[in-house]
């Protein structure tokens, strides 16, 4: 496993970290100041700036990415579909123009919640079957265009609103039937967070190997858990034994960033400097 | 399936869905005049007003009870160990005092929230061999008294302080390791809400067979769920097609009650009159 206690050149920062604390333009500034070396922003930050803008900004910055954030909310209604399809397709062109790496995709919980205005639904086989059909199509489309798509599995708590896709075991199933040869450009991003209480989760990173490991996302497990959402904890102020992962994840030859992703009501009140600079700290001691 | 919808002779109450709004000497009354006919106690309503004061209550109201609440939270230091095989030893008695079916149990999390004072730990896969152990060393109790044990998995929202078993899964792996003759003594208190999310669902309800499903309690699953704990929806009111759950439960020969626990903060507010009125009619229309 990397020793990270030394440095911080393999920390990424998820730009929702600090999203409340400035726009596109301060957090790469604070980032490179901070030598941070990678990012992962998401779209909607990176539309108030405008594409062309974060393009060079990023590139001016000498900014990795670890990944774009975000694809997926497939499930919805049959009018919708045309709209999911461009939607996710511009969401690629994005990904390649910022030259990441891999695009996240959260895939969708019920078309309600995936696509509002589609008709509510508790059929949440339904809605992962419409999930496993975006991503299919999906994949076409990036294949062309050469940018590899990341399942993210996210916690059970989200299953009805934003992903029914829940465990590895889930994601990995999805890679084997629309990417039988494991070329690599259908994979997982694996998020800490998501996935710490799963009792399978060590024998399904293994399953995963490193051509399907994308991306490592960490925060912590906060207990209480005041917020299901934005009550994310900074990594070593929950229980989550995120080492532990790391070494397994490692051990599969993943050789990326380990990319900081907190949604918190709490950090997003901190100034963007201090939520940085606990950030690399804990990189350096608790992941 | 049977039919639900002509009366509520099925239904159970767990009584803490009415815990804030009277002990349990108001709970029955009010079930009795209700017309159900079982209930699931908890063990501090329990003590509230006495063992033998129980036991007389439920037995002159003519009411079964679906299972007792709770038993487990095994995770613990050495030093507690003594403290927590007696707890649930009279956990047993208490069931079976209460001529109860089982002994539902809520494993526990990591042992400073399992049994505060434990030192704290973030080693879940430690956590979950303490829990079997003590499932283990219980079972033999319970088995001398003819008491069953029912492991309820968890949602696995809870799995750092509540229950380190998460899934359908996990729980039948600990059955078939602890009661490989599938004698019926040991096995499972299925919630919806626990386990609704789980891909796996249908094909481990079906692995559990008559035999080790001893439970079925059913509630819903909000969006947005506001509380992690206590903001559990009244079935009909959330995203979980309980229906459809319920069926492949009674095709396996279930053939027990349906009842119903919800932890809310909003239904804990209400007249217990109205709740249990709600719930008879969701019992008939929603489950």
């Amino acid at each position: 496993m990397r020793d990270f206690s030394k440095d911080h050149r393999w920390l990424s920062l998820n730009t929702a970290t600090v999203r409340h604390q400035g726009d596109l333009v301060a957090i790469v500034d604070a980032c490179a100041r901070a030598g941070i070396r990678a990012i992962d922003p998401w779209r909607d930050q990176v539309a108030a700036i405008g594409l062309d803008r974060a393009v060079r900004l990023v590139r001016d910055a000498g900014l990795d990415l670890s990944g774009y954030c975000r694809g997926g909310m497939f499930p919805a209604d049959p009018g919708l579909r045309a709209v999911v399809r461009d939607d996710n397709r511009r969401a690629v062109d994005e990904a390649k123009a910022l030259n990441a790496p891999c695009l996240v995709l959260v895939v969708g919980g019920l078309p309600q919640y995936s696509r509002p205005g589609s008709v509510p639904s508790k059929d949440i086989a339904r809605a992962r079957a419409q999930a496993e059909e975006g991503i299919a199509e999906l994949l076409e489309y990036a294949a062309g265009v050469g940018m590899r798509l990341s399942i993210e599995p996210l916690h059970p708590a989200y299953a009805a609103d934003r992903a029914c896709v829940s465990t590895m075991c889930q994601a990995l199933d999805i890679c084997d039937r629309l990417d039988p040869e494991k070329s690599g450009r259908l994979g997982v991003a694996i998020d800490v967070y998501h996935v710490w209480w799963d009792p399978d989760l060590i024998a399904q990173i293994r399953r995963a190997g490193k051509n399907r490991i994308h991306a490592f996302h960490v925060c912590d497990w906060l207990v209480p858990t005041r917020d299901l959402l934005n009550d994310r904890g900074m990594m070593g102020d929950g229980i989550i034994d995120i080492p532990s992962i790391r070494a397994v994840v490692e051990a599969e030859g993943f050789d990326g960033y380990s990319e900081i992703e907190i949604f918190s009501n709490d950090w997003w009140t901190k100034p963007m400097g201090d939520v940085i600079a606990t950030c690399i700290a804990r990189h350096r001691g608790s992941v």
